[in-house]
């Protein structure tokens, strides 16, 4: 038990470091939002809004508001139901489930979901726990990596061809997780509404981040992250989608238990019953009204990270690879002169990491020195500065030591 | 967007309160453990703890010591391998989608799981999800509402004849979340053993707060909640087994995505990829020490509430239902005075919880007065007396109020 006593001392040694990490710096709370976490202490305890629950399910609760917050969330994203749930993926999951029991309840389906080939691995483990089997639309590869709507025509035409049917489900990645590229969402909506496909958006780097409008992209689902881009803490996702499909989403369990005929009516199989209200759905709740009012500063943010890439091409040996112009702040640099300098570096591919970190800048990929993905989303500029200098500084203290002269300049 | 700014100023009406909701007084944070989630600053990112990941799964983590904090977590359990989990209803979820697709994939089992008929609604949701039939075992009924062993075997039984097959699952809760009844686990692991059927014990109510040894119930399976009895912010479970076990229950995705030949390898599909490492994780770290302590303490605790049954038993009009003498902090009151009393009140059945409010003390079901569930777990004696107390004075109150001839004295 003695040994157990270092997890009491855990520190946080990237306490006060510049996060650049993509998959973070939407989540980023507020520092007014982690302050009312513990004014009103709201970490004392784990099921922390369960008090007041009169109906066992934390999406129905009045006080605090949590019903009337998932309306709100609903709306903003240009839906009419939303639910909260275990992560992102709980949410992918909750969709996939239901998706494969239409489909095998109908048999006019296909267990097919054809989703884009930049997706997150998360939509496909969903499909996979929920026995869908994955076919991937192609995209247009190095440099620019795009996806088109005319690739998921050809893809349901080969579906249809190969097995005489359509697939269950279509998915779109609104922004994909490896080159930050917008998907044409609104166009394979249009696929998707013409074929009268259900049609799924991955929305976890987007939604909070950038306007996102489901009624626009046509789409029947769109997937959340709240700890990836609405500025809480994690796990938490949500699941937006029509009123229509939210009967068959988030339909209450129909159990009737054999010996003590115990039923369970209000609680969503889908959700595995109630998804729990916790600290980071509270975080979400506090964090709403500036996530609110930062998507209206999108372009703004914009902007800087486009100043940001030209700043960070210029250094000379790093190339932003995705699309151009670029929409989104997720950042896929290749970097040839990192890995030129791996070569002779003892620390080799991690030196670059830990260079950053020595800077007070968290959050690229440890060991990778070839290629890196960053986001300045959010930072203020002086740290975006803080950032690019960095970068150019390593560059050159090692083009020097090395003397790589073809990256000299 | 004006309307939003609510969700801003959010208040914790019970801040201060004294908590005794058995769902959540196993699930206090230590002061310490609030003090240290503030102090190193990890309530700034949602993806707290993810900046040291190499191989893309929480649970893989060496930098916070997670890996090594799952093991100590296993070992605790009397278990071999352990899993962090999107609550214990995620864990509960994990072992009926292995158990799902191995009897399908033998089909020498049947899809049928047999659970104590006093168990939570996530263990039938879970089974729902995955595809199992739920059975049964039934319980003696009222006042003491106990579940035999020789029970399981009938039940087991009967399957047998009705369906010529064994049940794919037992499940036994340890303690069961109506009445705070200790189920004869190891009795219930005996027959497992000797029929060959895969054993889960749920312990969201016992593990962390009483000593748990999985290995001396024969159990495969542990699931356990964080939030519930783990002093850990929620969601967070986890899931404990066996070496062997871990190999279905935590086998990784064998996806190749047919177009990319994109590959998932570390991902484990049954943990939705992975469980995430967000706050939940970290205030269960550092908890640890805490919980591994007071579990040594828990004859102390069980003193305490038996002391806290003998005094309410006495106030007159209440009484214990489950089994005595008590064996865990989860006590479930018949109370025919309040009953008697909401019949008068204006305020009907709500009277009770708001009188408790009003009095500092929070936890009863809003509006129920024929029943109570509550815990005292963990409370200083001083408080234990406030909650006594509280309930003597609101039964002499209306008893003189209304004039309840009956329940004077």
């Amino acid at each position: 038990m003695e040994g157990l006593k270092r997890y009491g001392q855990m520190i946080n040694k990237y306490k006060g470091h510049i996060i650049v990490s993509p998959i973070m710096t939407g989540g980023i709370l507020p520092g007014e939002v982690q302050r009312k976490i513990v004014e009103e202490g709201w970490l004392r305890v784990g099921y922390a809004i369960c008090h007041d629950c009169l109906e066992g399910r934390s999406s129905l609760l009045g006080r605090p508001p949590v019903r009337e917050f998932l309306k709100d969330v609903a709306h903003f994203f240009g839906g009419e139901v939303a639910e909260h749930t275990l992560g992102c993926r709980g949410a992918q999951f909750a969709v996939m489930k239901t998706i494969s029991d239409l489909a095998r309840a109908s048999g006019r389906r296909s267990g097919v979901v054809l989703v884009d080939s930049l997706c997150h691995y998360t939509t496909c483990i969903a499909a996979e726990m929920a026995g869908l089997r994955v076919v991937e639309v192609p995209n247009t590869g190095y440099p620019e990596y795009r996806v088109t709507a005319e690739d998921y025509v050809k893809r349901i035409e080969s579906i249809r061809e190969e097995e005489g049917i359509l697939p269950a489900l279509l998915v779109a990645t609104h922004v994909d997780p490896y080159h930050g590229n917008l998907s044409p969402v609104e166009e394979i909506g249009r696929v998707a509404e013409e074929d009268g496909i259900p049609y799924m958006v991955n929305a976890a780097y987007t939604a909070g981040v950038l306007p996102v409008n489901m009624s626009e992209m046509r789409a029947d689902f769109l997937t959340v992250s709240a700890h990836k881009s609405m500025a809480s803490l994690g796990p938490l996702g949500f699941l937006i989608t029509s009123r229509d499909w939210s009967e068959r989403l988030f339909k209450t369990s129909s159990l009737r238990m054999d010996w003590s005929g115990r039923e369970f009516g209000k609680k969503v199989p889908s959700l595995f019953g109630c998804s729990i209200g916790g600290l980071p759905l509270i975080s979400a709740m506090y964090a709403f009204p500036h996530v609110a009012e930062r998507v209206g500063r999108w372009e703004e943010e914009l902007e800087k990270t486009r100043w940001f890439i030209r700043e960070m091409e210029q250094i000379g040996g790093l190339k932003l690879l995705g699309e151009r112009p670029h929409r989104h702040h997720l950042l896929h640099f290749e970097t040839p002169v990192f890995w030129e300098i791996s070569k002779h570096h003892r620390r080799r591919g991690f030196f670059l990491a830990e260079e950053m970190i020595r800077r007070g800048i968290v959050g690229l990929q440890r060991g990778l020195s070839r290629h890196i993905k960053l986001s300045v989303y959010g930072l203020p500029m002086e740290e975006v500065r803080k950032v690019r200098d960095a970068f150019q500084e390593i560059k050159e203290k090692y083009v020097e030591r090395f003397d790589l002269t073809d990256y000299r300049g």
